[in-house]
């Protein structure tokens, strides 16, 4: 027969089953610290109507869309998880209680240019808390300890959260008679720190931008605010009373801050930067950024803000909300990327693989029986193949416990235990087997996380 | 703005809040389930190249692929999880070791006519142990065990494994010579319950098919052979010695059966059914099918069976397997319909809802921050409501616990707890409260399965 050559589309992430685990463990993690803060999950459809989807959608956004007929409709796959949340919660609005606080962890699609650590189809790992009408401003003081909580679980250490006021920032340009000009202002000034400031002085001042150089000195003396909290909340006061948005920016980025460590956000993990803007439209209030300390060019590793109008293509009804995003299926390629991944994890399929030794399976089924039981994960092999080749199998999926059942173990009610780590075996009654593996399996894995930094990062 | 209607696909199922949580419940216990039995877990992506996923299909199927352009590339969407994993055994044949047991969850995608309980996008979810050129029988014995552990586990009791062996039958046909028309015959047989043994005949014997009625006579005791396991395998030993296949599948179902019990299945929960056939040519030995006791009507929940050839399209490689498929989605479905979710499963986003009564939120904050640490999902309600919109706010999302922190509360670094199944309140101190809410809802937790069988059925 004529063979199909088997591959997998570039920008499209398939795992080895190692790979896998650690994957799904760092997903059971997120779903796990979402739901402590009362986050409910989610499962919204990959495909929806395009003209339902698309309603928002312009420009590099819809050019990346995975657009199709499927008979007389006009579909696309989802290439976030907020446009489809704003359907749910315009949809589904009568049923749900508000403030409305879900999560979803999902695959979404973007046929962007491919290139190595950019990915068509990846996961996004999203909460949002939706208001009714109103929304109250603690909700923006909670969401940084939900990435401080979040990245500790997986194992990050040396990241840093970093929060801005888009409030701040309109209320500032609009200070200088600057409204109009802002998107253009502050997507000049995202390139501070790769051109320099006199670099970026000149493009506010030159042709197409043309704010006077009184004006971009302002702009550049403002961005340049930085310290400790308390030192940028000070300076920032000395620009109080001159337009009202900016005050009610100040006041919520000094709520956020002074709840921050009532939430357990320590100090060293968390910066007031003026320079955090994220997009121009959509966010309204406080906006969020993740970095890791240690490769801040990979950006942000998890995203977000508040906005005022979740579903406003959709209703009439005022829907303001926060929420953060983590690019998941990036975030993992940078891990294995830079080596945080952890190589002590249990990454194999079982727990225990079980050689049988005699004909007669019963015992060897019997004891996989009471280690299933017991919540160990439990593997039989009985294969025709040589006893070496089944200790290769078992070094090959670097399973932690082989158990041999033999003549003598099962004469006496007993099993072989040999522990793949340290190499020792030992002969146990089989019930003492099954404990003593469940509890030295608890004790290694207790407090591994899937992530380790680097030691020289420490 | 104009407004665009928010709609959800037909066929695409979007659950509510509540029903979300029982089924990702579900999920959690199917990943449990197989993991136990050294599955490991495996994530294809949705989309693959047109001429990779449809390297093998072909009539019905091809025709509800999802297929579009996306620039000049052909892709579609995965329509099971089958050619996918053979996708990536042939793959990474060399990064992998055989047996390879994997488990997949995940969607896929048939654009199947809409109708009520049938949908386009839905979860499979399914197990596979591939064999490299063999794969000892003992597996197809194993398998019917992870079903009944499986449901079980999801607290399913009336349910019933049917086993049979394509070996048998194709052996049977052929001793009547009848091997060319074999898969006209199953088909034919298949309708049995539905129009009766008469009219079988007739359409065996009839123009199209036009074996003798000898023929259809000896096909009709075949399949009426029926009763307990040890009757079944006795009738067909009758049989034996006049064709080589027979005879080797009666060896593998005489297997599969004594091993049956080994593994912990009950008698009541497995029967040799000779009518089970599943499909024509992919599967080679054990064949499997799961009805619900009380709604035969419902078909097959869990079907699956031994493949000699998973590959064969993309690889030389003889790679055998075995494996079953449940279709989560539809399954789900059919228990909501059927009144089998268990509504005692908590199934608010938060197992206490914190209602601070004073304007420092401190004392709140750390008391969440205690009980999040303990494990227990808190959300703390900080919005400027009237206090009995708050508690109807406690009471849509169903949460169990509500946690009132005023003045006095404080004062006494207490915390005052109203369990909302019985409506007592106490007053604890806040440590107290913690231990005591996570106990509780331990408690309350243990046992409850998601689903739960209607009384009358017990």
């Amino acid at each position: 027969m004529a063979k199909q050559k088997p591959r997998t589309l570039s920008g499209f992430m398939e795992l080895l089953p190692q790979r896998q685990v650690q994957f799904d463990r760092m997903v059971e993690l997120l779903r796990s610290s979402y739901s402590r803060y009362g986050f409910t999950p989610l499962d919204t459809p990959v495909i929806e109507a395009s003209e339902v989807l698309l309603a928002k959608a312009g420009g590099e956004t819809e050019k990346q869309i995975y657009r199709f007929l499927k008979g007389d409709t006009d579909l696309s796959l989802r290439f976030d998880l907020t446009v489809p949340l704003a359907k749910y919660v315009a949809l589904h609005y009568a049923d749900l209680a508000f403030p409305f606080r879900r999560f979803q962890i999902g695959k979404v699609y973007r046929g962007e240019r491919a290139q190595r650590g950019r990915f068509r189809e990846f996961y996004q790992a999203d909460i949002d808390i939706i208001g009714d009408g109103k929304l109250d401003i603690v909700n923006e003081a909670e969401i940084p300890s939900i990435i401080y909580q979040t990245f500790t679980a997986l194992g990050l250490k040396r990241f840093q959260i970093r929060v801005n006021n888009r409030k701040i920032l309109n209320g500032f340009y609009a200070m200088l008679g600057l409204t109009d000009k802002s998107g253009d202002i502050m997507r000049t000034v995202d390139k501070l720190e790769k051109i320099g400031p006199e670099k970026v002085a000149a493009l506010l001042t030159g042709e197409e931008i043309g704010i006077t150089s009184e004006q971009a000195d302002e702009i550049l003396k403002f961005i340049a605010i930085q310290g400790d909290n308390d030192h940028v909340l000070a300076a920032l006061a000395g620009y109080q009373g001159r337009h009202e948005l900016f005050d009610h920016g100040l006041e919520e980025l000094t709520t956020v801050v002074k709840y921050l460590s009532a939430f357990g956000v320590p100090q060293t993990h968390f910066a007031v930067d003026l320079t955090i803007a994220r997009g121009l439209d959509y966010y309204t209030g406080t906006v969020y950024e993740t970095t890791m300390l240690d490769h801040p060019e990979i950006g942000s590793i998890c995203s977000g803000g508040r906005y005022d109008n979740l579903a406003e293509y959709y209703t009439d009804k005022q829907l303001p909300g926060v929420g953060i995003s983590i690019g998941l299926t990036r975030l993992f390629f940078v891990l294995e990327d830079q080596g945080y991944l952890n190589e002590e994890m249990v990454t194999a399929p079982a727990d225990v693989l079980i050689l049988p030794m005699t004909q007669d399976l019963a015992p060897a089924i019997s004891f996989a029986t009471q280690l299933r039981s017991a919540g160990v994960r439990a593997q039989l092999y009985t294969e025709q193949k040589k006893f070496k080749q089944k200790m290769t199998y078992a070094d090959k999926i670097g399973v932690p416990y082989v158990a041999f059942l033999g003549d003598d173990e099962i004469s006496q009610n007993a099993v072989s235990v040999k522990d793949m780590t340290t190499g020792q075996q030992e002969t146990l009654p089989v019930s003492e087997a099954v404990s003593t593996i469940a509890t030295k399996l608890n004790e290694r894995m207790a407090g591994v996380e899937p992530i380790r930094e680097p030691d020289h990062k420490a």
